[in-house]
């Protein structure tokens, strides 16, 4: 009830444990098969009338984002707030992007439904090359399985029902438009293998192993990462790595427990949601 | 890690606004399209060693919750704790089954994925004739369109992306089992019209407007019901009938703002989860 139409989203971060590279002519039905960890550690967007686009108060271009709000017609500006690192492998472009599309269709009054919205942020992050499976899995939050890759119409969702507390260890960055753009074939026979090893046995313990499994076979650890994953595993922890990026993710206290000291969370219940706003009346 | 395996769940109230039925062979078919708002105000079940059913600390019998366990191949107590009326359209069995199929998931390591566990619960609910989309709806939390009926595999699930406070008055009850029991030909009719109108434009203002032009269509409003409705109406708040029960809901302070002492609940955000809980190690 305000002439400044303004409102806010919270998305969890995600963590891709182990994945496969599914590519279609439409983008709706390109993505990823594949499982992880959405992490109440999430990302904040806010909608309000403006250009600048900011990232924790700095000034950023998120393609993605731009694309989003082209889709729903709207120019505002777009704040994001995060204590997640960018290029770790938390998802942050696909909080961001579908945050933007939730909070602007709240602010703005798109009369969009939550299903046109996923799909507008999961175009918009194939579309840039900046994910493929990270935005169906924030907007469904919990420990999601993805079982057919693209949007809400096309794919198809489960997850693991189990609520944890979860750890993880930032080590560096990947850049995720140079992994998905190389040789994947092996790659996605790993991440195949290890979805169906989940969807045997959906237990936390079992996409623990089979993402750790998943990174060895893919290629995607090296002797840091593995080293780390390797403290947890000796003394009965569950760890693995979060994809793309060069992060260690335990389940409960895996990490404290063995001398680290990493960032503590928990799995995410909720998924994307709208926290406040006003629309424009 | 402990000998006594427990667990809780937390399912969202759920009020429907308007339904149509559809009846299949197959139980994981059969089900409601329609729309409604799941609610914050829910129901907490807590699965333990034993083998009571307890409703707000009363022994009780829910014939779902039964059939839900049984599938799962547990005997287990189950305490089921709520501020919510029986009878009044707040989809409790549906709510009390779900959170009994996740909780004891947790407890008793049954493996069972997200989708298998509300598939079950769904099932429960529509053989015990007690619900047909309240399990699906509670599922997902917030503002749940159900576009095609029955459980994850067969069904189709949409939502408004909007999040508002809520408030109800409880006038009455109603048995869910006579109403479906009955012709149900019109209601259908005048259900799958609502619904067209709330996919046509997917708000919450037109959710509520569609839904009370529902129930005066499907003849399942009354002159008391009616009365408070109009008294929201009067002064441009937006309200209408939770089904079935006889409960009024109302966007906002819509109740309170025309005098009226409702409860004072909100959109849940989240749908159905495990809060707590220790497994039998």
């Amino acid at each position: 009830m305000t002439d400044e139409p303004s409102a806010t989203a919270v998305v969890p971060g995600h963590l891709t444990l182990l994945f496969s590279v599914v590519r279609d002519d439409d983008p709706r039905a390109t993505g990823s098969r594949g499982a992880g960890v959405t992490l109440e550690a999430g990302v904040q967007t806010t909608v309000s009338p403006g250009t600048r686009t900011t990232f924790n108060g700095e000034p950023i271009e998120i393609e993605p984002v731009d694309r989003v709000l082209d889709v729903l017609g709207v120019d505002s500006a777009v704040d994001i707030e995060t204590p997640l690192a960018l290029g770790a492998g938390f998802g942050i472009s696909g909080a961001a992007t579908l945050g933007a599309a939730i909070a602007a269709n709240a602010a703005f009054e798109c009369s969009a439904t939550e299903n046109e919205l996923v799909t507008y942020a999961h175009v918009a992050e194939v579309e840039s090359g900046t994910g493929l499976g990270d935005v169906v899995a924030q907007a469904r939050g919990g420990i999601p399985l993805r079982l057919e890759p693209g949007a809400p119409d096309v794919g198809r969702l489960d997850g693991i029902p189990a609520r944890t507390r979860v750890e993880y260890l930032v080590l560096g960055e990947v850049e995720t438009r140079e992994v998905l753009a190389g040789d994947i074939t092996d790659l996605s026979e790993a991440g195949e293998r290890a979805l169906e090893a989940v969807r045997t046995s959906p237990t936390v313990e079992t996409l623990f192993e089979a993402g750790w499994r998943f990174s060895v076979e893919a290629g995607l650890t090296d002797d840091e990462l593995s080293a780390v994953v390797e403290d947890v595993h000796d003394v009965g922890g569950r760890a693995a790595l979060g994809h793309l990026g060069r992060t260690v993710v335990a389940l409960e206290d895996g990490l404290s427990s063995v001398g680290y000291v990493p960032e503590v969370t928990a799995v995410d219940p909720t998924g994307a949601t709208l926290i406040g706003g006003s629309a424009h009346r």
